[in-house]
């Protein structure tokens, strides 16, 4: 999206309703209130050059995951046949934290890793003809799962707990 | 997206965050309640499958008319400069309803119609570098304008409505 073209009062509102967020997170990520957010969502007054730039870097951030997770799982199945993958996703902002902190900076709320990953299975299906569930981290089945085959945790444990939950 | 594979509860929410709806809204176009809605999206029951299936030929019908659209203007800017583009939405289900029932079938809600200007607004930006503004029709300022330029009422005039909006 464009740096230099204003977002207006019905676009700000479509690109936060885009991203799966609430008024009150708008406001927490952009460091403002919900008064003022409404305000830019409403036209009374136009969203600070600074905070359209940030959420439209979210949204770049969020397009540049789906196409790298695309293009990785295109790799996957160049050779397997196509088969069904599930992708990790986190209910609650405690266990984002916890266990995908290397998005903190990018994606602050767990709610844009979940829209990213939403994207990344629309795109596999429409691309690959890939079904792709979103599979939410249940961290007690996962530690249990962990200690029954001895594995550290990792990217990758994640990833073959969820496979077992398809 | 894929009609045989069943929606879990995280993929119903963020379907539905994706159309920028509220709860209340899947409810009133899925012809169930808002208890129903949450009950899906909390995974205390599934969702029933024609329930996901109208879910999700909505996204595929979005889907299209990005693309249509997106051609559309492509195909314009063949021989021209390229410039900013003006996309009318429609700010109240009622100016909606009057002035766009053609889409009522298939995009029962306005808010459904801005998901696809939005779409289309990121997808020209991204792939044919053309600025799309979305201008909510102002349905008296559209009537003075009419009236001034001799115009009836169509999508044509409409769309030079809102070009001098910009």
């Amino acid at each position: 999206m464009s740096k230099s073209t204003g977002l207006n009062a019905i676009e700000m509102q479509c690109l936060r309703q885009s991203f799966g967020l609430t008024v009150a997170q708008v406001a927490s990520i952009t460091n403002t209130t919900e008064e003022a957010v409404n305000a830019w969502e409403s036209g009374e007054t136009e969203a600070p050059v600074p905070v359209q730039k940030k959420l439209l870097e979210i949204d770049d951030i969020i397009e540049m995951q789906v196409l790298n997770t695309t293009d990785g799982i295109e790799e996957l199945f160049k050779k397997e046949p196509k088969r069904r993958l599930a992708f990790v996703v986190y209910p609650t902002q405690a266990v984002y934290n916890m266990y995908n902190p290397e998005f903190l900076s990018s994606l602050p709320l767990t709610e844009l890793y979940n829209t990213a990953a939403w994207r990344i299975k629309k795109e596999c299906k429409l691309v690959l003809e890939v079904d792709v569930s979103l599979v939410p981290l249940d961290a007690e089945a996962y530690k249990a799962y962990r200690a029954d085959n001895g594995l550290s945790e990792s990217r990758e444990s994640r990833a073959k707990w969820a496979a077992t939950q398809l």
